[in-house]
Formats: structure tokens, sequence, C-alpha cells
């Protein structure tokens, strides 16, 4: 039994997300189809963490089992001939029975992208995210770092995370311009359900102005949501990177 | 009558290019439709050239005449809420009667992007050409400058251009990364039918050392196909702006 990490990129629009469900095809899905068609063994992948529906992966991370001998260096060519256009193993190697894609996660990364502009910009469409308001792009950053740190995420997440622990802990959030878009870049220990694209939507809140400082230092102590977060778009969303 | 001045933004991909023609939908004829339908008067649209099927536009500019009052600053707005995601009107304004999108054009800019890697990547797609094999960037530079000035482009546009005016004047090539893009950007007064993507695909044979300096020399000086270029494909091509 041999353990293989895999790198993997994929645009999400066309997907329930990373993981298996019952409403539509996965990223996970069609990749366990095609790489156990290809070592003619089933099995099964386990990603460094799900990625909702319609986020982007720059850099997901899996692992899998597999007892057959094909030769490492040449999955992720022989896999990606049988992929659609928009999943692609970028590399994958054999690791050690103690390494676990999820578990032994240390560090994510994700991005955000927008742009400010009235007018909706085709070659933005479907991949950054449209504000068309002013935004104060200093206070922006500015507030980011009350997000750094341990805290407690309930309130910026959604209302149907499934845990008893809501403390993470932000490693980062840094806010520049690239071009004319703005991207967001978000470094966690891990991350609860919807929780980056709330951060985000908080800290566009703070650019237009209608959320304060109190009130942001309140729900990270509390956990309580006393005012409403948006949810941003889930496709100017990309999982950047994994370190373990 | 007054005479229009736009700006547009488009995708190529699905158009048959920005010419009105008989095989398909054109972006041209959208923007006539649909501006027609807001003026209540059929209008014909005059661009800075014709961008190929398939070529994308981050500025296009193009003019129209019009007896309508319509206010010139609610056209932009107004004509977006008809128009198809992947085209919009950036800018409407006025202009003097002796402005022409084309015959006052003084530089146009093209962008042409690419990246170099073995796996073509899901985020990449439709966007960003494809270059698997290694390619030495400090010769492309170099040789970049080969292009810039007077030169009869014969050589480096489709067998199908109809002219008997071959010399073109390039301002500057400028190539440079982008994160793990190369773009190659070219300012010229003119470019015949494909010369933008052969003079590209011509630069990424010097990357694989399949081009001399003396061949280029050669092809600018005579006109004559010595070598094979190969025309780039559309979708990695932008025109960037036109100065007037």
């Amino acid at each position: 039994m041999k353990k293989i990490m895999i790198k993997i990129q994929y645009v999400g629009k066309n997907y329930v997300g990373w993981q298996n469900q019952k409403n539509g095809i996965s990223v996970q899905q069609v990749l366990e189809e095609n790489i156990s068609k290809l070592l003619g063994e089933k099995i099964s992948l386990i990603a460094s963490g799900r990625t909702d529906a319609g986020v982007n992966a720059i850099c997901q991370v899996a692992h899998f089992e597999t007892k057959s001998n094909f030769l490492v260096k040449n999955i992720a060519k022989a896999v990606n001939s049988f992929l659609p256009f928009d999943i692609r193993v970028l590399f994958a190697e054999e690791v050690d029975n103690n390494f676990h894609a999820r578990f032994s996660a240390k560090k994510k990364t994700y991005v955000y992208k927008f742009y400010q502009n009235d007018i909706l910009l085709p070659l933005k469409n479907n991949f950054v995210c449209q504000v068309k308001e002013n935004i104060n792009l200093a206070k922006m950053k500015k507030f980011a770092k009350l997000f750094v740190g341990n805290h407690n995420f309930r309130a910026f997440c959604s209302a149907k995370t499934q845990t008893n622990n809501f403390i993470r802990k932000i490693y980062y959030i840094h806010i520049h311009n690239v071009f004319d878009e703005i991207h967001i870049e978000i470094c966690g220990n891990g991350f609860l359900y919807n929780m980056v694209r709330m951060i985000v939507g908080a800290l566009i809140e703070v650019g237009k102005g209608k959320l304060s400082k109190n009130e942001i230092k309140y729900m990270l102590k509390t956990g309580d949501k006393i005012k409403f977060i948006k949810t941003m778009p889930p496709y100017a969303l990309y999982l950047k990177n994994v370190e373990y």
C-alpha cells in the first residue's frame, strides 16, 4: 500500500464544490473516477479541506492510498489526459504513511479578487468580483489587522456550519492592488464554512464605511452576528496553497 | 447629427470577430442592434480596426452618427442593460465631426499573454496561451527590438491579407513577467491581418532557438516567408488601447 499526495488546480464554476454530494458533480468525484480508471482500482481522495460550490483552487492538496504499481511520476500526465479542461493534477508524489492531507495541514492561504467599477467588466466576469461602490482601501487594510490572531469566528461563518469549535487562527490578511484589481490574501490554520467569503464581505463593508472597528471587535469576541455580513460570491475566491 | 465615440470591452470567444460577417454573430452586430434599439434609429459603427475571431478587447474604440437626443452621458449604462455579459460599453461621449475611429487612430496597443508549463492550467484556460517548451526570455527581449521601426511585414501577416501596403511602424515591443505569465505588449501605428499573433509566434520561435536574427532581418527586409511562422491562438490576444 502506497500513499500518494497530489496537487490539483481547478475552476469551480461547473462543480458543486470539492466534496462529493448528491445534488451534482463534485471535483472530488471527477478526480476519484479518473484516477480509479487509470490505476484499475477504486481510490478515495482526502483533501486539505472542502472548497464550496463555485470556489476555485490554484493549488488544492489531497492524498489517496493505492496498491497499484503505476509509476508515480507518470500519474499527473496520465490522469490529465482523461480529465476535463477545468481540472488538472499539477503534481503527484509518494508520501510517508503519516502524511494526511487534512490533518497534517498547518496553514491555508486563500485569495479573494475584486475590482471597483460601475460597469460589470466582461474580461473579469466569472473570475473577479465587481464592487460598484467607492471603497476606502486604507481603512480596510487597517481593520484587516483586527482579524489576525486567535478569534471566535462564529459571526463570520455560515449559520449552517457544523462544529463546536469556532476558534481559528488567522496568520495574516494582505490587501494589495494588482493592476485594476484588489486582492485580499488570507492565511490561517483553518477556515469555517463560508468564513473567507464573510471576512472579505466584512472588509468590503468596512471600505464602504458601514462597519465599525468596535462592531468587528465585538463580533470576534462574542461570536454574535450583530450586523448582517454578506457572503461574497464564490467564483472570485481561490484556494492558493496549503502548507504542511 | 451628432457624432458619438464609444469605448468597448469584450471577450471574443463567442464572436466571429469585431466585423459583421455572414458566418456568425459579430461584436459589431450585437452593439449596432442594441444601440439602434436604444436610440430608436438604425446606427452604424466604425471601429478603430477589426479584431479577428476570438480576440478580446480591453478597450476598443468606435464611433457612430445619430440624430437622437438621448443623453450621451446615459448611453453606456442604458446600452449595457441590453447587452450580453461578454460585451460592455465602458464610456460614451460626443466628439467633433472630424473624429474618425479608424482614420484618426495614431497608435494601437495589443497584449499577448502566455505561460510556460507542461500542464494546461485550468485557471488560464481560454484566456492565456500555454507554451510547453522551455523558452529563452532574454533572447526574445533582445530580438523583439528587430521589429521596432518601419518594416515590410508581409512575412508576418496572413497570406489572405488584402492590401498593397505591407509597411507598418512598430513603436515598441515590451516583454515582461506578470506573476507566472509572460505578457508581450506591442504598440504600432496599425497592424495587418494576424500580424500581432505572427510576431508573437516568431518571438516564441526565437525563445525556442528555432529562429535566428538573420532570418528575421531577411523577412522584414524582403517580405518573403522563408520560415513557417505560427499564428498564435486568438483567445490570448487583447486589444489594450487606441490612441488618437
